[in-house]
Parts: structure tokens; sequence; C-alpha cells
């Protein structure tokens, strides 16, 4: 079976980040995207989130991976949502799958880009406390 | 702090969910949104999607309850991303609570609809075996 056209783009995003190619990584990003950065903090827009993945890469020693175990998509019109099995390693953090959540929007001439990228999932809510 | 337009419409969903008034649910939906009936089976627009909402309340005795232990919502422009703990509960069913999330769209007129609606979060991934 082909692959979804947002399956070949999370497979390109996750190519570029561990080659640190921002430009191609940023290219599949909305202009007004939002990159939930850790829990509480977030980047919004191409200019911050390519800062972002700049010093994630710094934190990770230059040495992040990522690869994705299992995902589904349910595409609504021009939106479409991506429930993943993200897995990620690095010199300084062992391997660990987080529960991630990409939102996708098609574009006018038919890409589909990320606009909002979760990959902490439910990790995000904030306790009642 | 006021509460956000997409939470309001998340308690009026709830509410008429409990209510079974499937009139005032529907028309939180957009034309062609997807709801995860179950894993591995989806309703596609709101035809579908009223029926589907019909059985469930058959299935669960009339006596189906929901509501959310937590949210956060991720906006980018007009999409936006809700990571819910979604509990639910019925005669027929222990109390429950799910890793759920919504995808709202903005209208034309301002009112932010729900297109995808998978209160099973990561459960629909299929495994690989």
């Amino acid at each position: 079976m082909d692959k979804h056209p947002i399956e070949r783009q999370i497979e390109n995003a996750d190519k570029a980040i561990i080659a640190e190619d921002f430009d191609t990584l940023l290219d599949i990003y909305t202009e007004e995207a939002i990159l939930v950065v850790e829990p509480g903090r977030n980047a919004k827009g191409k200019e911050l989130i390519r800062k972002a993945f700049e010093a994630i890469a710094v934190y990770f020693k230059n040495g992040l991976q990522v690869k994705q175990n299992g995902m589904e998509i349910l595409e609504s019109g021009d939106t479409a949502l991506v429930l993943a099995n993200t897995v990620i390693s690095a010199p300084n953090m062992p391997v660990t799958e987080r529960k991630a959540t990409y939102v996708f929007n098609k574009s006018a001439n038919g890409t589909w880009l990320c606009s909002i990228d979760n990959s902490y999932g439910h990790e995000i809510i904030r306790k009642n406390d």
C-alpha cells in the first residue's frame, strides 16, 4: 500500500532533524505553526521553531535520533490528525517513546504541512493541584 | 480567566451527549467531520456521526456520562488541537479515563467546530504483528 503523503512528510522531518538540516525541516511547517518545545513551553512561527530546533540539537549533543514506531492518520478535508509512537534517543538520553500528536493542514498547492507539533501528547496537560 | 471558546464547545457537546440532544450535538461538528466510534471504526460526515451517537446511546443503556478531567488547547491559525483526559461511564461501564484528542477548525463566522473526534487517542494505532 502506498504511504500517505503525511507519513512521507514525517519521514522527511525525522531525517532532517537527525541531519540537522533545518532548511528542509522548516519547509514542512506552516508559517504560523506551533511546536511544543517541552510541556508548558511552545515556539510559534517558523523563526522561533528554527531557534528551538537549533537549541534542541545542541542540548542533545548533536546526536538526536528520532523515528516513528507506528502511527495512525485521521483526515477531515484539509485537516489531519496524526497519532504516533515517536521514539527518540540521544547520547545523553535513553530511548524514550512518546505518544505524539501532530496536526497537518493541506496547503493550496496540495502539500500537507505541519501546523501543530506536540510530541509530548497528553503530558502537556497541567495538573489541578 | 475566561474559558477558551473551544472549552465551551466541548462542555456543550458533553451536555448534549448526556441529554441525547443530537441536534445540538451535531451543530458542534463540521460537515465532513470524522468520529472514531471505536479503534478501527470511524464515522464520517454529520449523518453517520448522528447514527453512531444514537447507537452509542442505546449501547450504553441511555446512561452515558462524559466529562473532561483536564485539557490543553494548542492553537495555530484556524486550527486547534485539544488534548483532554475524557472521563466516561455508563450503567454497564465503569468509570474510564481516555487520553482523547480533538481537532477544531474555526469557521468563516468565527465559530470553532470539531472536525476530528478521537476520544481513544493512541489506542487507534494498529500493532505490527
